[in-house]
């Protein structure tokens, strides 16, 4: 496998540690690859795609992002497609890829199986899938993880500034994914914004009150919670 | 075991095939308890306590509220405390108790031994924690259960509008958590809010548009992110 890689060096050693050739040029690029993957930010896309397009022929070009739409290659005319892993990713986490739904879709039909033969090195769960709907799927990707994980921080800068152990809250954040994973969220929503508990949103509030933008989301979220059971 | 409950025929049955006897009236409270457990809504306790201080003598009375102060049994003057467990609790779910922090406080130093061996009946980790730091570890807990759960919700709904299976985002659901049982979740931090990816997050909200309240904590929590990593 060879691997282009101009920003970072300690990445590519990663790569040369797992018998990769690296490159820090797209200009050494090779022109007989079965595929070639673009990992790149989304930004950094149409870049890549426009130095590249001369060199890749009629092979298979891929990118990998949730939100570009296909047509990034439909303008430059090479047999480009999408990769999506609805998945988060970071040097330290393992990943269980075996479970990874893999959005796909290409522009030409006749690529389909090809590259739905290239996304079952990486996950058993495939799906082809327009651009749409891979934004989509994106976008909720940011509700359920960015988003989340926005929570559980502003829990542990919370906890650190009023001297609590964030790590007592391990087992709820534990129970209330296990319960997503097997039950409708909506239906197992519990809490004083469901229950219509104004006097413990209250306790909550005075506890926020030096703290507009966490005040700020606690009565959004309550408002949500009320929406979504018929409260508002 | 005794076990009293005015409200639910169906939840007595329960006590019934764990061999309790059941009652449905307060007045029928035995005299001689070891240990008188309150569970009950929060605006209930002060009034569940009214009506059994003639009854319970020194014994210890607990309620089992994450919001509700001790003072609740100090005006009556018995044998208070608490012993709150720090988790969430639905009649299909099992709950690992052994890991649940359970969070107990008394009103007489002299009991807290008792109340901690009663605690240990119920998992193997206890803190003593006053009142105002208990209602902080339930404000948190509605941050990253209650909150958390809001937003998995809104996702689920989003799916089901839009055509989308919201089971696909299972593993990322799952990845989130295990990430933030071993790390730093403000260290690990990724999505658009955090990279300052401002073409995403436009596209994102385009599709939010017709949703005023998701849109409104769509931007939100952007804000709480940018925040949180000094971009604001």
């Amino acid at each position: 496998m060879h691997v282009y890689n101009h920003r970072s060096n300690i990445n590519l050693k990663r790569f040369v540690a797992l018998k990769c050739s690296v490159y820090k040029s797209l200009r050494a690029i090779i022109k007989d690859a079965d595929l070639y993957l673009i990992c790149v930010s989304d930004a950094a896309i149409p870049g890549v795609v426009k130095q590249i397009t001369d060199v890749v022929g009629s092979n298979l070009v891929l990118h990998t992002s949730g939100s570009t739409d296909l047509s990034v290659f439909h303008k430059l005319k090479i047999n480009g497609g999408v990769l999506y892993p609805l998945q988060t990713f970071s040097m330290d986490a393992e990943v269980n890829w075996d479970t990874t739904p893999v959005l796909i879709e290409a522009i030409q039909p006749a690529m389909r199986r090809q590259l739905k033969n290239w996304a079952l090195l990486f996950s058993k769960t495939i799906q082809y899938c327009n651009s749409k709907k891979r934004l989509a799927y994106h976008l909720n990707a940011v509700f359920v993880n960015n988003f989340v994980n926005a929570l559980y921080s502003l829990s542990e800068i919370y906890c650190k500034t009023n001297n609590l152990n964030f790590r007592l809250l391990n087992p709820i954040i534990q129970s209330t994914v296990t319960k997503v994973n097997k039950y409708s969220p909506l239906k197992s929503q519990t809490g004083p914004a469901k229950r219509g508990d104004e006097v413990t949103m209250n306790k909550h509030l005075q506890l926020l009150k030096l703290q507009p933008i966490e005040k700020q989301i606690y009565l959004q979220l309550t408002e949500l919670i009320k929406k979504q059971h018929g409260k508002l």
